[in-house]
């Protein structure tokens, strides 16, 4: 985690995916006995597009900052990044994630997301539709799974995040 | 409601929150039988950023109109505003709105949302995710409530919208 | 389809929407036995404003391409399309599609799209709202339908897009 990056702005997300199950949900007075019964770890690697590193960028800036504030506020970014089962970038892709996040605050960085994990592999097909507010303060945040294709459409997710690194 | 402002486009929604109860949602076979059990009433302020009133403004345009239509066609706009439980900017939020909308319609003032209400209050805490078109031109329009997270991600929510003030 | 445009880029999509019986869904052990009880089969027309077609134009990018790749990433349009129940853009519309669409691969054509579909006849109200990635090297994509309001809030929808025509 020390090391310097000064090229390009990255981050990385750690996200848990727990699939609830279904019967569970709709059964269960309370709602805090609900227990996973499938759950992906996965990463997420950001690299923004500056200009120069076309190779390596994965996502790329649509719209400018507004001057609302100092933390970026309407800055709109669109993403085609991989998300893979360690915290290394080049490690094969379990996933990809395509979508775009914004900066919508005007005192604090704080971003909001929607996106779809796709997953193409022997092992899982079809597709996860996410959604919400990134507070970017908080350790943990979730956001909301809304939707999913072929064998991921059924069943109720919750899609957790936290920040490993952040160079900004 | 007769006031006048100069300064900035400002829009108050009047917003409705109902949560249908899961049960009914799952047994009833009329769904016109569905009764809320909770509902809140938010009131939703928005004050667009002009260049000068960061102090104030709650949102800020990060795209301009294109050329197509009269009606801000393509205006895109990112807002971090506060929910009151009444209709005075001042009193103290009961939720953030934190996403964005856009302008969509060549012939008519239309507006596509999609955002996150986030209660973080001891009596309330969690966020619910909400997207829809946003017919000005009705009275009421229904948004969907696609998802939320902790004590709000369950049960079956309805979001109405009415405009209460409009100043463009 | 052997019809040359050159006047303006235009697509059209083919699309599915399912309704699968919700009983089915929360029953059903194996979710391959889910049949539909509602189908609608809908084209959708998209015309992209190019700054003279404004009378013909139902969408205009808001946004320009980034520099990331050749094939648009980064471009955001906004649509007001017509949804036909035929391959003929001037047959009366069943329902408008209002959201946006962007470009997010730097290395192939792929789109992401957010919109809701909205119904307002005799025979059908209510709005659906659709998310999801538009892989366009595939040759059906399924999207999630995210929400409904109004008689089509209920039950658990697919929609299913295939390409019939694009020119780019």
């Amino acid at each position: 985690m020390a090391r310097i990056v000064h090229k390009y702005s990255l981050f990385i997300l750690l996200s848990f995916l727990i699939l609830l199950s279904y019967s569970t949900l709709a059964n269960s007075k309370n709602i805090n006995e609900k227990k996973p019964c499938k759950r992906f770890v996965l990463y997420y690697h950001d690299i923004l597009f500056n200009g120069t590193n076309a190779s390596n960028a994965t996502s790329a800036a649509t719209t400018n900052d507004t001057k609302l504030g100092n933390f970026k506020l309407g800055k709109l970014v669109i993403f085609d990044d991989p998300m893979t089962k360690d915290n290394h970038l080049l490690s094969p892709p379990l996933a990809r994630a395509q979508g775009f996040y914004f900066y919508d605050m005007k005192t604090t960085y704080n971003a909001w997301f929607s996106y779809t994990l796709i997953f193409n592999s022997s092992e899982h097909k079809g597709t996860i539709n996410i959604m919400g507010a990134d507070m970017m303060d908080e350790e943990t945040r979730d956001l909301s799974v809304v939707g999913g294709t072929e064998i991921l459409a059924f069943g109720n997710w919750v899609c957790r995040n936290r920040f490993l690194t952040n160079w900004v």
